[in-house]
């Protein structure tokens, strides 16, 4: 049942649209799925790619552009005028529609949005672009299947079907009062089950998890994956039923979300993607390499301020890297701990307390690391003892250094409304390399007093 | 509607266990999710813990089982009797009913198994044991419906209401033939308006998605994510259908994925948590910390192996950290960039070009920042005009080593089956260092000749 993409299979296509052999083609792609079209239109250069969309159906068509990473699609709507735009739009669920509109240029919106035949579609979609990006309103679909609580078994099942012709699945059917505000769902098994009589008030169930326009993604993912939701209904300021959020919408979120964590940890400041443009990649990754240029820039500052350690002891130099080093290690360690930790909801208490398990945890890590250290720096690379140890409690120091840092900032940051997940990566690795060599020079010349 | 967990609340919950009044406890956690009934669990002791779980409903507290920390939930389970997990595995689906079986220590296995009432509920779970982990087998649940493409609408409809008795939520309706072989699915939409004597041959969909029960986690991940499936039908070597998995299911792969990833990236080895104990994140951190270590001593050997340095041209030792940072940051970020394509199956082309790209890349961001540091290292450290010129040089052919590094070891990896997500974090990081420091005093010495 797997589709793979061949390298034969796209000379074909191209050879049959460079002939624009528009029968063969619809001939070919018949039988495909939107995400396999999706996946050809991704390896084809945009204007063959245009060629396709146009030349294809649009209820296959408007679902593979939904599949295109942003790049590629937003070429293929350059190529296609407004009225091509809309009538793929037609096609498409509400947020779909609203999350392409939201893409195209100002100028372009309006007349896209005039030219949608279907009124009543237009209108949804553009209240969905009214809502504030990142909230339940502009993430929410206005498909669903909704009940009156006044009307029959029999009535609602007339209407269900009437309704399910908009909306791809039906993941649960929503019971409304006569005002449309949200009073419960309906399962479908009672309905399965109920004589055709039987009003909905009686059999429908009151108790239904619900979500604001104005509730922030992040908290509708957490409630969605607390309770184990497949859909939850969107009711505006006064109770309203507008919409509906459907899992697979969640998993979008969450996926970007956990790859821009990533990317955040490795430095990385846009969601770029290995097939991205030098132009763009070196936009995303640039910057963060000046903040580690400027880190080394002042460890050099720092090292040059104790310049008489070169004469009396240079061998304290030899371990700079493993200084610097053991502090980026445990800083992104740490920093990574709580910030996952952030994100699942599952950091709670006190922050004393855990900047002290922190430290704790660092000391025992510490003592082991240091040990080897002695042992080795001073049998193989000839320190004298006093320099041994300085070498040690830096080492150990720094380690508690970093970890507290580490713990530290994300939480602030956090408590700060500001996304913690910047704290990692080169942002903490750099700051603990400057500290971690300042503390070793410090704690060296303290030791050793040079 | 969002439930808050207070610590009144807790205290209070905490008393009227001591005090022993299940009733009291009944009345007051009657309402609650099961969801919330977990977080509670979650912070009251093991013995608190498995004392509401033996009062409360087995409906309530086997999903909210589930819902817990795997630690938790062990220290729960290790305190109720075989008969009292029997109780539970009883409301639970087969493949979460497996998952806790699997949990156990083998010789309670048995005993578990064989005081569960439902005998076919039994043999399912132990079906389920059968398969490998991490394939479709072990993660598909038995549940489902499934009509035979000789049955008439109503005789569908009487038996859908049979069999959803034992599934909580209808996410497809599965066709088969009469020996049990998928044919394809009914959407509930034909059913709906299909007449009661239409046969169900006549309406339902042979088009369908599957995977067998060999067919790995992540191919079902992808395949569902692709595909847009919120549930997807699973046949044994011979066709015949034995379960389905479901989008949530696949949610919990995709987050535990992204979790593996990230933690790898930041150099930590095991799933821990911020919450666990001293030893176990000691045993998930330490091991890194060694690695780093080993990189810092090999640092060490290399610097002192360029002795002559000190005396000639001191002040490339202040750029050590410099050379260092940048190695390491860029390593990271080209890694990640690799690691997150392969997950995602963006990755496709020549290795060759790739390494062509990233290398032009480097160059880039090479130059960029080597000019910064051409002009404040002069000016600012005092270095000659040589010296300068060579720590530029050797920090553009760092930073290039480093991304063919970062970019070519998880491809390499990733060929020959090991996860290239052990690639990134301290991995690629020490051994950039390690590497970076070589390269930065070779290219010093052939070029100041020292």
């Amino acid at each position: 049942m797997q589709f793979q993409l061949t390298n034969d299979f796209i000379e074909k296509i191209e050879g049959l649209i460079s002939q624009k052999d528009g029968n063969a083609l619809r001939e070919l792609l018949h039988e495909y799925h939107f995400a396999d079209i999706a996946e050809l239109l991704e390896e084809l250069n945009s204007d063959e790619a245009t060629y396709l969309v146009k030349l294809l159906e649009t209820d296959i068509t408007s679902e593979a552009l939904m599949e295109l990473d942003d790049d590629v699609r937003e070429k293929i709507l350059d190529r296609l005028s407004p009225k091509e735009i809309a009538n793929e739009l037609e096609e498409m669920d509400t947020d779909d529609a609203a999350d392409i509109i939201a893409e195209l240029d100002d100028h372009i919106q309006k007349e896209v949005i005039q030219k949608i035949k279907d009124q009543e579609h237009a209108a949804d979609i553009v209240e969905l672009l009214t809502y504030d990006e990142d909230t339940a309103g502009a993430l929410m679909a206005k498909e669903l299947v909704q009940v009156k609580e006044t009307w029959t078994v029999a009535g609602c099942v007339r209407e269900m079907r009437r309704q399910a012709e908009n909306v791809t699945r039906v993941h649960s059917i929503y019971v409304t009062d006569k005002e449309g505000k949200l009073k419960g769902r309906l399962s479908l098994k009672d309905l399965l089950t109920a004589s055709e009589k039987t009003k909905i008030s009686e059999i429908y169930i009151p108790k239904v998890d619900y979500v604001t326009v104005h509730t922030e993604n992040e908290d509708v993912a957490r409630i969605m994956q607390k309770y184990d939701l497949e859909a939850i209904p969107v009711v505006d300021e006064n109770g309203i039923l507008v919409g509906r959020i459907t899992i697979d919408d969640i998993l979008d979120f969450i996926k970007d979300e956990a790859e821009k964590d990533y990317q955040m940890a490795a430095g990385i400041s846009q969601d770029v993607e290995a097939d991205d443009s030098l132009w763009k990649l070196t936009k995303a990754r640039l910057p963060w390499l000046m903040i580690g240029m400027l880190g080394g820039l002042g460890a050099a500052s720092i090292i040059s301020g104790f310049d008489s350690i070169f004469l009396s002891h240079p061998n304290l130099l030899l371990f700079v890297p493993l200084i610097q080093a053991t502090a980026g290690n445990v800083g992104v360690q740490s920093s990574a701990i709580v910030v996952q930790g952030l994100a699942n909801d599952t950091i709670k208490g006190h922050i004393i307390r855990r900047l002290l398990k922190e430290s704790v945890l660092a000391l025992i890590n510490g003592i082991c690391i240091a040990i080897v250290v002695l042992v080795i720096s001073h049998f193989i690379f000839g320190t004298t003892y006093s320099e041994s140890i300085s070498i040690c409690i830096a080492l150990i120091s720094v380690i508690i250094m970093a970890a507290l840092i580490g713990t530290f900032v994300p939480i602030l940051l956090d408590r700060n409304g500001i996304d913690p997940a910047v704290a990692t990566g080169p942002f903490i690795t750099t700051s603990n390399d400057v500290f971690g060599i300042l503390t070793y020079f410090l704690i060296a010349k303290l030791i050793l007093g040079f």
